[in-house]
């Protein structure tokens, strides 16, 4: 049992590079730059207006990232298109390794949980169109704080809703900057390190490094 | 008169990228690359440890910055080119057309600051070896804050040190995200867009957009 295990959602569980094969059906030999673009411009977005104090939901950060990183590959963007990529963020592919490591733990009775800055109109139907709404005991939003990761208050959440200590919590993040706000707070820190990317350097380092969910199962 | 004019320091008077020829020198044919994930990496470095409370100065969040970028870009950095290149930031080159834009400014009585990001033992150095040091009457470092840009603090140290009202300062940035942080504060804001970059969509939009600093002064 020891404590629960929390998980980050997008980049972690599911693949938010998935969106890439639509980008390239609307702007061919543009996919992989805008899908590459949009997601760092979406993070930038998420810290730039948590200092600000300036949240809004992650469906409005996700669609205003994307006419950002459109206007700057100088890709027409209009609201169906808009549209049909923001519906493909509720259809994202989970990573190969999730499912079987998944199923894996919850069979072992670990309390499992997510811990995600997306808004619930987001990560609902993800989660439900992937099959995963038994897997999980809580799908947490930071939507209800209104700050995003790596603020500490993010992952106080984890604590007060799953009534667990923070160092009772292992956190899983493919997202380094995450592992890292994650283990600032007090979590034990799993990263996930698929692509081989060198650590931030960020004043802390995660628990463990490990090349995919199954090496934690 | 008309209230202060506050600067903006790295990309805004000094090309922060006037580093890529030291880069260049040291790898040849990745200058221009790891000075613009150098420079990605320091900005992001500041958003996330603001959000987590873990501040330290700027001197160390570039030094970070630069070891991340060399090993993700498979660059071999030893203590002796970190160093230099760290020199390298207190040297920046000016951008073209501010020396005289600012001389002109001056000359016709306003009063004009930095508010930078940068450590004192980083923008101090700078503006005396290009030979600001008479023409900023303040040069305010978020340092003393312990948080950076664009937390609203930031700006509020112009506003406490300059003993003008938000609504009487101009402020001018290259950098949008730190335009937009101004302006959601309060600043009558210029962007210069030197680039031809798109707008940030974080919520709201500088006063106006220029080229260079010569269509202010």
């Amino acid at each position: 049992m020891n404590g629960a295990l929390v998980f980050d959602a997008y980049g972690t569980l599911f693949d938010v590079h998935s969106v890439q094969q639509r980008c390239e059906e609307f702007w061919s030999g543009s996919g992989a730059k805008l899908s590459q673009l949009w997601r760092a411009k979406q993070l930038e977005y998420t810290w730039q207006r948590s200092l600000m104090g300036r949240y809004v939901p992650f469906a409005q950060v996700t669609r205003e990232a994307l006419a950002y990183a459109c206007e700057a590959l100088g890709l027409g963007l209009d609201e169906r298109r808009s549209e049909a990529l923001m519906n493909e963020y509720r259809n994202l592919a989970l990573y190969p390794d999730v499912p079987a490591s998944l199923a894996r733990l919850r069979a072992a009775g670990r309390k499992l949980a997510i811990l995600t800055n997306g808004s619930p109109d987001m990560i609902g139907p993800l989660v439900r169109n992937r099959g995963l709404q038994e897997t999980f005991e809580s799908v947490l939003s930071v939507d209800e704080l209104g700050v995003y990761k790596p603020a500490p208050q993010a992952y106080q959440l984890a604590v007060d809703r799953l009534g667990v200590a923070a160092a009772g919590i292992g956190f899983v993040s493919s997202n380094c900057w995450d592992a890292i706000g994650a283990k600032c707070f007090g979590f034990a820190v799993y990263w996930i390190n698929r692509g081989g990317a060198p650590v931030d350097r960020t004043g802390f380092l995660p628990d463990r490094v490990i090349g995919s969910l199954a090496d934690i199962a």
